[in-house]
């Protein structure tokens, strides 16, 4: 059998990363394949770069700077789009799916903006939009979520999968240095983005997470309905106090299933979130990424491993072309369905307002260390139902202030918000509560 | 489309699960698979318990003592193997594949001996044998292999792929016991069988890693080549001396590349592990399963979950039963290959004798604390060419006796094993040297 025929647009890290990994593995990949896969086309702004990097690497095939050359050439079975962005990549894919080819994309933004359009595109068409490397790198999360797991209800899924953030955090932990600090490290080391606003802000944590919202629960992508908070504003002092108390803090996306008074929700939020240090999920450090599963029939799940990167990225860019090539030609019923469910048994759960989510709290409030304020802070939070598991009550910082740290039970958040306007509100308050949620995820 | 049709042979724990999860799932597996999953057929022993346990679900389908009427009938498309056992399974999954209906079976021991002889046929047959129950349960850890991670070379496969043992493992090092009392209670709390022989001697592990390495690297099954070392010799003392130096000991299965004078050989074992206390997978407590995975491309990816119980193992059996049902009708080139890489792409790679096996060791000498047994023990190592990462000396026993712990980086067997005769031949040595094998997994 003939090999498959790839295109490529985009040579940047994960581009090199594929045709590097594509070159040097290439006999295992067409022992597993039954079929050699190659890369005919590529698209690329810097020619002599990406002359370079064929080059190098032994390879050769026909390098052009318009992308659309690629995905309308007739020289290319499955088009590989690694540009990032939304607009350029969301035309040049549906060019693709147009013209009948099979799209494979690492590109998240994307598939959370524009996934419902591609899919059904791509439906229509009776082509495949493979997409593993769009979520935690090289973790077949994906696959997992779409195939492995078919058999359970999926309650909730939540996960580490921001590498960036999940660095800072580590460090700030292991050195107790604040956030600005270590960003600037992360930044000399590579590990964090000149502009790092999507990582940090938790945009890009949002992105992935809506796609593995949608494929556990049968639902639309719908990133305009995420809550999306990151890291920038938390403090080395509140990752201290965490770990006093028993928890570490991640960057943590979260989407599950939620009841609010009798009505099916979802829940689809990135936060900062307090986890009991014990938890595996709690030691994933460094740039790592890890995703928790939890599902009825199987109980809980996790997958850990490089969510970012070069070739961990292509290892997920180059399963998906091994799909891909094996169910090229079959009959699309037979093939596995983007979104994990059939595409006319999608469902319509309406993502739920942060104010319904039910959620455990870290509660931080600064005050003057006078006589009562702990009668009026426990006060406030009995008359608002809400119940405190845990305290600590810090030494004076000298001028007679200090920290009270609250952990409470299980609530709603808006009943949270009620309860924290009402000690802002104290006068032996100073400045804002600082609110994190804690998830036990046991 | 009609529902495709299910025989079962055996409704035991597996099987039971099986049934439950695919009715009370059965409209979100649906809605995944686009066609519905119905057990037509069921064998088992006993009638009327299968019966009850049948309608007690609100399910309804013949039961047969003679499970080869499952296998003969016409009314079943697919048979899911779950008796156990490996002379009856082998003969019924053959039968059963030359009909030509696909197998889905969770019996380890089968494939472990098996699997080539049954691959073999169902390839000629050109019908399908799906696994993924047969290892660590619900997790997802077979489709990793042999999809998510078709990009890479695979260096080494390591896994906690026993639940009795890694329980047995964690009480006796949360609470100081010795094994034969943990057994008791793993016993009585249903977590050990009342024959717990393949369990803690490490056999089901090592059916279970020989399916692994055949789908990581490429070669036939061979458990006739695994070296296979269980916990029953293990002593609360290691664990305890072991935890002091900053390790855990694990029942480790441990496949992996090698090369041995320039040829290249696998490494196929069993047998208790320390590994260092702050990776992830030392972390994996009770019954809890995890693979850890090595390969090129995409560096340590880790799976984690249930790798027993009735639901976690149906999880897989159904998970199963979705890919048999989208790919029951395709040309069976266009499916996975039963071993991750094509028939005629095998390699016959040699497992490698223990004696050649390259890994670091845990040593603990009782010596009489006399003048010069350090400066004996070292120089025996140093002869043996092997050096010394760490060195624990306990107080006496109140007899002019201790323990001497060593640790020692990675070296040969064989030279340990010479280290380690010479080292007994001592007058200061009192007994048998205590060796366990350490992984830095690093």
């Amino acid at each position: 059998m003939k090999p498959i025929k790839v295109g490529l647009l985009g040579i940047g890290t994960v581009g090199a990363g594929t045709f590097n990994v594509l070159q040097r593995n290439q006999e295992d990949i067409r022992r597993r394949a039954g079929r050699g896969i190659e890369i005919t086309m590529v698209a690329a702004r810097n020619l002599e770069r990406a002359a370079r990097i064929i080059g190098a690497n032994g390879g050769a095939c026909q390098i052009v700077d318009d992308p659309f050359l690629v995905v309308d050439s007739p020289d290319v079975d499955i088009v590989v789009e690694l540009i990032g962005g939304y607009e350029l990549p969301r035309e040049l894919v549906l060019k693709a799916i147009a013209n009948g080819k099979h799209v494979v994309t690492a590109n998240k933004a994307l598939l959370a903006l524009h996934g419902n359009e591609i899919f059904a595109a791509a439906q229509e068409k009776g082509v495949m939009v493979a997409f593993e490397a769009a979520v935690a790198g090289g973790v077949p999360i994906i696959k997992a979520l779409r195939e492995g797991l078919t058999a359970n209800r999926i309650e909730s899924v939540a996960g580490i999968i921001n590498g960036t953030t999940n660095f800072i955090l580590s460090e700030m932990r292991d050195k107790g240095l604040d956030f600005a600090e270590v960003l600037k490290t992360a930044q000399e080391l590579g590990y964090a983005e000149l502009d790092p606003t999507f990582d940090i802000e938790g945009v890009d944590a949002a992105h992935k997470l809506t796609i593995m919202s949608a494929i556990a629960f049968g639902i639309p992508v719908q990133f305009d309905k995420a809550h999306v908070e990151g890291i920038s504003a938390l403090q080395a002092d509140d990752i201290r106090y965490a770990e006093q108390l028993g928890y570490r803090i991640k960057l943590l996306g979260i989407t599950r299933r939620a009841n609010v008074d009798g009505v099916e929700g979802i829940e689809l939020r990135v936060h900062p979130t307090l986890i009991p240090a014990q938890r595996l999920i709690a030691n994933v450090e460094g740039a790592m990424n890890a995703v928790l599963v939890e599902a009825d029939a199987v109980g809980s799940t996790l997958y850990y491993g490089k969510g970012a990167g070069s070739e961990p990225t292509a290892s997920a860019v180059i399963a998906d072309l091994v799909d891909v090539t094996r169910l090229a030609t079959v009959d699309p019923y037979c093939r596995v369905p983007h979104l994990a469910f059939q595409p006319n048994q999608m469902t319509d759960v309406a993502i739920l307002p942060m104010a319904d989510i039910v959620t455990s709290y870290y509660l931080r409030v600064y005050v003057n260390d006078q006589l009562g304020v702990m009668a009026d802070l426990t006060r406030i939070l009995a008359d608002a139902g809400i119940s405190i598991d845990a305290v600590l009550q810090k030494g004076t910082h000298g001028d007679a202030r200090t920290d009270i740290i609250m952990i409470t039970h299980q609530t709603r958040e808006k009943n949270v918000n009620a309860a924290i306007e009402r000690i802002e509100a104290l006068s032996s308050v100073v400045g804002k509560v600082i609110r994190i949620r804690l998830e036990t995820l046991s």
